[in-house]
């Protein structure tokens, strides 16, 4: 058995109270496994361990929506390897869910298991799946939450915010000379960044669930929206390729070519265009261009980080990556604050938030 | 006594031949000694150190124009201290000169005490200088040259360039939202880089001789153009505030306020620009902006090095960082290889080279 250690609770979850030295090294684990699931997926990545008497009893992690959650795997690892789960501890990194979804719910397995306790990481922004700890409480099981939440956030990615959000977790990505240009004055673009700038682009994008464009690039510049490896070829995941405005893509653009489902969104409202992607369970968008879509994403306050890849080189003139924002003085700017600034090759790769006004 | 090294002679100077602990010790110590010297001056910054028995008996270094050369300051060091000078070994970062300027010779200066050997980190490149190490060696003198050769064009920074070029070093400051703009659609641009990324402008200032800027930048933006303390107090150097154009700087701008001396230059022509400025001694100007004086130095092939601080802002519109550069396809862009990307608060400095068209 582990050590107790009494650490002072906090509300921004930094520290736990009254987790064991075992729990924290089991929660360790748990989050290992969480990372085992598919890194795109509608569903949050989630791993649990089984604790008896301080050995690990049973361990899952989730696969992907339409297949068992965490828990429900890990108990049935337990019982597979012959051990009573009654009165053991789960340490699962997401609060159990309360809901009914393709699967029941996982705080329900938990209680008709008899587990004795339950430790927690990161609590469930879902208002359709929170409640678990609450529900456990209530049937007189001990839950301990906020244990190496910051690592548990991590893990889950944009599914937090995005569901924190109700809508997908955005990304603009722009690719200008030092001087803010995309493309040079007849158009030409090929290339600005470098080759190892647009490989971390690609690994990006299969990161992702959507890429999305306006017809006026798609019509101008078409592209193909897909995935690459490093070698060029389609990477396994390939996000949704979505176009929104009212121009049509044409039958042979590379749009329609081999990568990911090609998605029309009538609409110039960005705010639309996220409640259409969030209905297809987009958990992550990258908005690509143009100018004009940039700009309206930006003007709805739709942009949640800025990804913006610099290269250095000058080009004089040539169309910028922001279209007219509406702002007219310096006052008025929109500001990011800096995540990371990460040197590619000859480039360097801005990650930016926008500071929202109080 | 120390050992002899027995290295290889390389053309690119990485290492020398023959060169012995102590003199390498020496060259240390004599590099140490160069940077006591004023960092902007139109002279280099040479130490010097003479050895006797793998003894210092003698050190100088050169306190900028009008003051003896560091070989002089170190030979009568050597005999103040009571040495006699006469077959010691004279260390100095930058190849004696052959010519007779404010003070004599300092090849002859050290043929004359008496010198066996010298030792060289740089070969002067100034033609009206240059060839005091074939003096040497015609008078029975061996040389040694390339030792510690890095570290001594580090110490000579601007200085070595410009006399290669015959013109000052010219540094192209950009400051840029990270969509391209110095400014907003009404003009205003106070403030889009953090205090932290000004400061380091204002140390930059202080370390090169001129600052660069078109009338139409003194007459929109009434800048001083001074270099300033963390406190905001006029820095101990003040560069030459330099206007390049036709139109009168107004009686009353802050151009003509405390600061540098304010100098017009009535010409279009960068060239024109750089010969008056090599003629007052210049070594290294700042062309600070705006976007038509940028565009005509890189235009001419007349920037040597760009400072491009992009802060984490974005504009949507306003007046970019260069003018046309008649680039109008990718293919014609210019392009820069990076030297460094230093983070600034929330800033990014990004300091790039152009490349050069072989």
């Amino acid at each position: 058995m582990g050590r107790e250690v009494d650490v002072t609770s906090t509300t921004n979850g930094a520290v736990a109270p009254h987790v064991r030295d075992d729990e924290l090294d089991a929660m360790r684990r748990a989050l290992h496994l969480a990372a085992r699931g598919p890194a795109v997926d509608p569903n949050p990545r989630v791993g649990c361990v089984l604790l008896r008497d301080g050995t690990t009893i049973g361990e899952g992690w989730h696969a992907g929506a339409g297949t068992a959650h965490a828990e429900v795997v890990a108990l049935a690892d337990a019982r597979a390897r012959g051990h009573e789960v009654r009165g053991a501890t789960a340490v699962v990194t997401l609060e159990p869910c309360a809901h009914t979804g393709r699967t029941g719910p996982c705080a329900r397995a938990l209680l008709d298991a008899g587990v004795a306790r339950v430790v927690i990481a990161v609590a469930d922004p879902n208002p359709g799946a929170a409640g678990g700890a609450d529900v456990l409480r209530a049937a007189g099981v001990p839950v301990v939450t906020d244990v190496l939440a910051d690592e548990g956030r991590a893990v889950l990615g944009a599914w937090l915010p995005a569901v924190r959000r109700g809508r997908p977790f955005v990304t603009l990505k722009t690719a200008t000379t030092l001087d803010g240009r995309v493309a040079a004055a007849d158009g030409s673009s090929r290339w600005i960044t470098s080759p190892v700038a647009r490989r971390h682009a690609h690994e990006l994008r299969a990161e992702v669930d959507a890429i999305v464009v306006g017809t006026g690039t798609a019509l101008r510049d078409d592209p193909s929206l897909t995935a690459r490896t490093a070698a060029g070829d389609l990477a396994g995941h390939q996000p949704l390729r979505v176009v929104v405005g009212h121009r049509d893509v044409p039958p042979d653009a590379r749009l329609r070519g081999p990568g990911g489902e090609l998605v029309t969104v009538r609409t110039h409202d960005p705010a639309q265009v996220l409640a259409a992607l969030e209905a297809r369970g987009v958990r992550h968008a990258l908005v690509e261009g143009g100018a004009t879509l940039a700009a309206a994403f930006l003007r709805a306050g739709l942009v949640d980080e800025v990804h913006a890849y610099v290269a250095p080189v000058l080009l004089g003139s040539g169309p910028a990556a922001v279209a007219d924002l509406g702002v007219t003085t310096i006052a008025d700017a929109v500001r990011l604050e800096p995540v990371s600034v990460l040197p590619l090759g000859p480039d360097v790769l801005v990650v930016a938030t926008p500071v929202r006004e109080a």
